[in-house]
């Protein structure tokens, strides 16, 4: 393909004068600006649709900041993002920062040289300091993680109160012992769900036991296998687990499902409701978060935030799946 | 942010000139690099990133086409991609086309407008024909979906082999009715895995019941939810189902979990090994492709393609990974 220069030559114009035609300055003569088409014609150069747009300051790109596709959780919520991105001419790009700060900060610096209008993140991994950074220049939202009197706005669903909810409900059904999977607490919905757990335990007068909480360091299924195991064992088992995921939840049933030996049944809530929670065996009762309609909204902020608009934050509503993890 | 105008405004140059300075070029005198530099540093000047790499006509970037990002079995290939672009300093863009032309042409435009070095599709919806003349001056890959005889260089499992050894099993096990859950016969995966079926029926001399062979329109749970309930109507039930992708085989074990009535067990085989097909109860006998691989080879080769290197198309190993879901 011809380059810049290529055009300039064949025009017999400078290479500024190219790029003042390509960028509809008034300043060019519609002499030269004809000998500039011509050649543009002649040597079938096609501008950068990009570069053009960076000159009229917006991309139309949006970027998607999370962890890792891996989590059908992320994969709901992107599905919202895209169809309203779409809906409205623009792109999303997925960038997956696999929780690595030199992934991150390509990404920055993609929104700091307007290769990207704003970005939507979904990473409890990011490094909040720098994300507050760009987003006093740039569009940013947060969706699902947070920061608590922050200044970025997000869209999320009340972690403690669902959590608190699931848990009543668990001992509602007459169960005593309940156990926690939760992931890392370095992240906000990770102490959130846990405080949610403990204030249900409390309010029931229910022992909060150390040895029934287990912190995973990722949210796969193997992590809730693992958690599974390692509550089988104690001597004195849980008769229910509250798992901060329903990966974590699903990893758990399976380690049930395995044989291993149990005195009891073991009820296992989840969280999230991705899709394939009403797919196991038993089907996983789960806290739902509207993931679809969270990615939508996330976008309508964005897009609020790139026209200059002042963005408020929004919680929205969870509720109870009850099927048959819960329903022995 | 300072744009280049203001930068040349500021040294008393030419923007021409700034262009040189930001492109290294050698004509440039170290007095007037100075100035512009002292000028980008006043202003807080950020360069365009893909503004520079443009004109090193590279972008390092690679696009992956896709349809959607809900089947597990793309997540993950993509994972595999992603590790061996990122460790070779290119990025990826996830590009979800949910099989709609209007959002393909705008990647492919990406492309031919050098915003990115090169196209792996593994979207089975792709217009081949647009896709064949951009792979003429671009680098293009596909993965797992291909086109036989084509010219484009793909990685993928042998569909056949692998579908006829599938059937082949569930014929030693002693099951002589044998369903298809199969996706869209546009498909060529969707063909060729049929054409196994066929061909490991025909052999031990089983009828071929057009009543036992479900075509859905897309891969998700409820597809093969619907289609097992479909063949459970039948007056003469299946007593195996050979299923052409997991998720459609999660499906039909859901339809089987349901407690709707079955004259007799019925086995459940898949294709893909996603990960979940280890979680199911009872787990998912399955064929397994070697996904992860499969997308860090397709990297490889897009890389190689964009090296002008010759690349050869990679028929990858399956194998059968035999669990309870067959066992019964």
């Amino acid at each position: 393909m011809a380059n810049i220069q290529q055009i300039a030559q064949h025009a017999g114009v400078s290479v500024a004068t190219v790029s003042r035609v390509l960028n509809n300055a008034t300043s060019v003569t519609p002499e030269t600006r004809r000998k500039v088409e011509v050649a543009i014609k002649a040597l079938n150069y096609q501008p950068s649709m990009l570069g053009r747009n960076l000159r009229n300051s917006e991309s139309r790109l949006m970027l998607v900041l999370l962890p890792s596709i891996s989590n059908p959780f992320y994969t709901e919520i992107i599905n919202g993002i895209q169809n309203t991105a779409i809906a409205n001419n623009y792109n999303i790009l997925l960038c997956e920062t696999d929780s690595k700060p030199e992934r991150e900060n390509i990404y920055f610096n993609m929104v700091k040289n307007k290769l990207a209008d704003g970005i939507i993140s979904m990473d409890p991994t990011v490094n909040m300091q720098k994300l507050n950074e760009l987003s006093k220049d740039h569009p940013v939202i947060l969706c699902s993680e947070y920061e608590q009197g922050g200044s970025i706005p997000y869209v999320t669903v009340d972690s403690e109160v669902a959590a608190y909810q699931a848990v009543k409900h668990l001992i509602k059904l007459g169960n005593e012992k309940i156990a926690l999977i939760n992931s890392d607490e370095k992240f906000l919905y990770a102490r959130l769900r846990r405080a949610g757990y403990e204030r249900a335990l409390k309010e029931f007068k229910l022992p909060i036991r150390d040895e029934w909480i287990y912190n995973t360091k990722e949210l796969e299924f193997e992590h809730g296998v693992q958690a599974m195991r390692m509550l089988l064992q104690l001597e004195e088992q849980p008769n229910a687990v509250f798992a901060v995921s329903d990966t974590l939840a699903i990893g758990a049933l399976k380690a049930l499902n395995n044989g291993i030996k149990v005195d009891h049944p073991i009820a296992i809530m989840g969280f999230d409701n991705i899709s394939f929670s009403s797919m196991t065996n038993p089907t996983l009762t789960t806290v739902a978060q509207p993931m679809y309609k969270m990615g939508c909204l996330a976008a309508e902020m964005l897009m609020s935030s790139m026209k200059g608009e002042k963005v408020e934050s929004i919680v929205m509503d969870h509720e109870l799946i009850i099927r048959e993890s819960t329903m022995l």
